[in-house]
């Protein structure tokens, strides 16, 4: 049920933190396709631990090597698959403290799912680090949305109180957010950066973690895209979000605000623009009967703080069953956000590739 | 891609607002399940518009005939399809007004997918009246999960700017929630109620409407249930929770909070309680990993306004392709939130029955 | 998993042969479509008993009613569900004897798989009345398959003993066997058909059935179609093929003769004609590697005898689990080939449509 | 669409016979099975060309390296990839004669299904070379199926129009034919195996080759498993095996017999044996209504001749587009049946497990 998610393009993740490596296939790519490895490879930079000054510091090389699918630098059409080998892992670190579940992890859940066989080892199938194998899949569904002219827009729209501008109260056409890609900790308000950064640095010195927001925008996207009755484009976005360690929120244009609005204010109203169909406003993130309206797709994504910290907390011997005690050593993210953004785009991008590639 | 949903137990959903009906496929139910009809009726009365002072007066029937997977009172096994039949429709009103967008609604999204072919009348296959279907699958749901002692707790936990109660700061395990099943106004603090009831009659007599949020508990969910990539709890809820019209944001556990949260304050410790490994809090809303703790799973659904309002609204016709003006007649909900919560209850229900049945 | 089936477009069956009716709903129709309803309805008269002089009386009506997917008589694109309602049954005539296992029925699978609480009555769910839905969703795929000018051939090959001359045998770009279609009793050999009539009612009269064997031939599939692993032209056709009962073999191309020729008699070998590839033979049945050459599709489809057969046959009471003998009263079609015709070219439209849609 | 397979239990297959190697993804396995690795190289063993007089003697090592989803010597439950590096192949073989197509082979289909940009050395992705990894994910599903008893049967029945003894004429429960699965050349008849070896080698030296029919029996599947519309387990048996390279025909029981037959001949009498319903006889292959019945599901498997023949054969430049001769130098199977066993076995067997995995 979990491994292999998608309609017309379907994905297949597969590894663990501590094994061999991780990878995944991508299958139904079109023939010919020529693949800009060093934007993937862009994209993996953005997402590994050690590009921000406050994340661990653990040297993932990230380096893929595709084993199939790919001919005379072109793709075939048969299946893609790439395998990240794991290079950089120290096993020893988990085997002394394997019986104690980590709070926050999937330690406990996943013991119990996988009735104590799972590979305990950071992780394991449930590390962070297989989302460098989704950013990989999500960087081909990026080029292939690309020649739509579809690209993404994200930012840190929050960590902890501290917000950044919002895409919602900016003029999306009038920018093109270019540099965003680029920045080490991506706000649209240069000044908030440090501030945020700050914090996080706070926080970290404190043994603690943190939560935040990531925003991102669909630009591009034609009207006509998705599905009433089950393959909305909020059913099926939010499926691949929710994919992504650390998630526990989505809202679609105003979202979890339009609890508190009237209809007068949240209803978009259609105007013509040189022949087309627009909306005043986008309250409804670009999308209505869950297909895209032409406009601008907005969502906020929510993520927990960190689950690794540094202070003593209260656990389970899982073998004993017994109270205890866990430390987490070594270092961690103290923040997940700023790493999650190009992660969030890669769902997304997956999730929409299927949707545009299912329209009749 | 749309009318089809599940892995296990399959669900196809089919039928129009004003054709001559809605109906649900519900395919691999166990044979020999004896189906209580009489709560199935219940929970669609509680969707049914009409049952509440402000909702819509339009008296539609919801009686469903079953047109096979029933013999003797029991399933049988083969695929159950349930028909409910339209019966108190004046398709007229929607001829005239046919060509004119109704903004929040998706005229314009299901007039660019289908071409100008949809069926347009009432929202057609759009309609919210497609969600008796939900409820009648979500109903036989119910009782499976019943039958694992999985029940439901649902409650209106804000309209506007006014909150209930939320189930996040009430001990779960001291109440049983069940009257909330029978209110027609379904709030926590009795006298909450009330006072939302009056915001919504306010808005009403402006021709306005207003949105909220549903606030929804799963007890009993066994622990080990979901998984990592990508069927996640979350996955699969929110993808079925985002097929109810009108959704637009989801959030499981502390969501959105948990942004500005430290990882000190998020993460649930582990204690053993009789031999059971509990957490003390439940930030994560019962999931970690993607897979349940044991623990009650609790998320959020936030609904937008109503889009149908009384108000003259700035539109488009999609004929001339000119500029215009829309005045929805009709009496409209101001409020969908009251009548969702059967809805909610039948897509979550729809989702963690799949999940339960592709376990182990 | 058995009620619905396809990649692309997506068909849900359902209903049984003494309940309320037998339906199917196909799902992902182009919008804007419009039906040839009488086409469909030639099929199922094709298909309908009594409309050959051999085959069972019991008149059924196979009118369908559309209950959502089409308005102002054109597909709108949201699920298309028909339905057949059941009319000429009489039930009592299977209560005496449903204890009593129907050799060559399903009535003991049927009573293991569903642990006693299927419909018994007539088959049920098994019951060949199943396939006038199938012909139904096939008179559909067919009329979007001929929009690629792509049409079937199908003749009654083989009864018994007795055999048509063969599609192989005959150049297929020089017929258009448009008659078959319209025959009583479709064999290419006109002479051969009342042969194998009069070995059909020398089998009737002694209360025996006979088996048979439909060969088809579809035309125009453009080269390309398919795929390797897992979803071959074979593997697809062969998947709905054998959803239809009484199919118990088939082969494509020389098929099973294969297995006796040398390699340099069953290569086609290729030659250039008018700037286009093809083979000066077609012993692969126009399918290499999984995907289509552009030549015809060739392959024949083994039916068994009918299973009610009116002499004595030795069984089980599967109430008492004693031995027991049952006879089998009421006209049935001796051989059920001549009307399986409609259905086999319904179950491959079925299956070519679902792989031409999921091409790039 | 090709690349993955099952609802339960899902298959990926990927690779190219000169690229990097071949593999397998096998996702949702039971986590704590310790896998027989012995027993699979055992089958691996049985497919590798060599292990043959008459067999190619490229010497495929066929050692596999288990990239994920194994911890401690036991499956942990998530995603198991198996990988088979490619070690000995001579691609520059193939670029001289790359625009050339070869008759029998896909080098036409694939060109132009994946418009020119499959791998085209060996066979890329078509080759018969991927069976490896069918036969590696069959041996886990022949392991998980052994724990339910069930095992399979399968011997040379028929190479050109030499025949062995068939398991139709033998009766299944007193013996084991345990010997087959450890015979270079599996013929029941220890007599016919030389005298079909003796036409191998005989077609050999004309450089020409040979097809043949495998014949297979399941033993010990319980009654039950399968389903009607449109799972049948003649359904999801043939779509599998009509993934084997050079498969052109299957039938189930007596087969293309059933058309010669009568239904007083055909029809399988029920009998009840210890309590338990048994049939007389098995013509219907141990399948009624697509459903087992508890006797052993016999099918059998046509074989087309081996495609690369050393004699020349007119062809077409795909380059020029000008007819042409190809000689297809190197040594090749004559006869691919003998290798084929464990391939028909392992895909029988993965489809087998994935309708066992989804019965209620």
């Amino acid at each position: 049920m979990s491994g292999t998610w998608g309609n017309t393009i379907k994905y297949t993740i597969f590894g663990e933190s501590h094994g061999e490596g991780v990878g995944i296939i991508v299958d139904h790519l079109p023939p010919g396709l020529e693949l800009d490895f060093s934007a993937i490879t862009k994209d993996l930079q953005r997402r590994r631990p050690g590009n921000t000054i406050t994340a661990t510091t653990r040297n993932e090389e990230d380096e893929f090597e595709i084993l199939s699918g790919v001919f005379n630098g072109k793709v075939t059409g048969a299946p893609l698959c790439a395998f990240i080998r794991n290079t950089n892992h120290q096993s020893k670190d988990y085997e002394k403290t394997k019986d104690l579940l980590r709070p926050g992890h999937a330690d406990f859940t996943g013991f119990i799912k996988y009735k104590g066989f799972h590979d305990y080892r950071g992780g394991g199938h449930f590390s962070g680090r297989l989302t460098a194998a989704l950013v990989f899949a999500g960087g081909i569904a990026k080029q292939l949305l690309a020649k739509h002219h579809i690209r993404f827009i994200s930012h840190i729209y929050q960590i902890g109180t501290i917000c950044d501008l919002s895409l919602r109260e900016l003029d999306l056409s009038k920018h093109d957010f270019s540099d965003l890609y680029s920045k080490d900790f991506p706000t649209i308000d240069a000044a908030i950066g440090p501030v945020m950064q700050n914090k996080v640095l706070d926080v970290q010195e404190k043994g603690d973690s943190i939560g935040g927001i990531v925003e991102t925008a669909i630009m591009n996207l034609p009207a006509g895209i998705g599905s009433p009755f089950f393959d909305s484009i909020e059913s099926v976005l939010s499926h691949l979000v929710f994919s992504i360690p650390g998630v526990k929120g989505i809202e679609f244009g105003d979202g979890f605000d339009l609890a508190k609005m009237r209809g007068t204010e949240a209803n978009d109203e259609f105007y013509v623009n040189n022949g087309e169909v627009r909306t005043f406003t986008n309250h409804c993130g670009g999308i209505l009967g869950g297909i895209s309206t032409g406009m601008p797709i907005t969502f906020r994504t929510a993520f927990k703080p960190t689950s690794s910290i540094a202070v003593p907390q209260k656990t389970v011997n899982i073998n004993t069953l017994e109270n205890d005690f866990i430390e987490i050593v070594g270092r961690h993210d103290p923040c997940i956000v700023p790493r999650a953004l190009p992660v969030v785009e890669a769902a997304a991008a997956m999730a929409l590739l299927d949707l545009l590639s299912s329209t009749y």
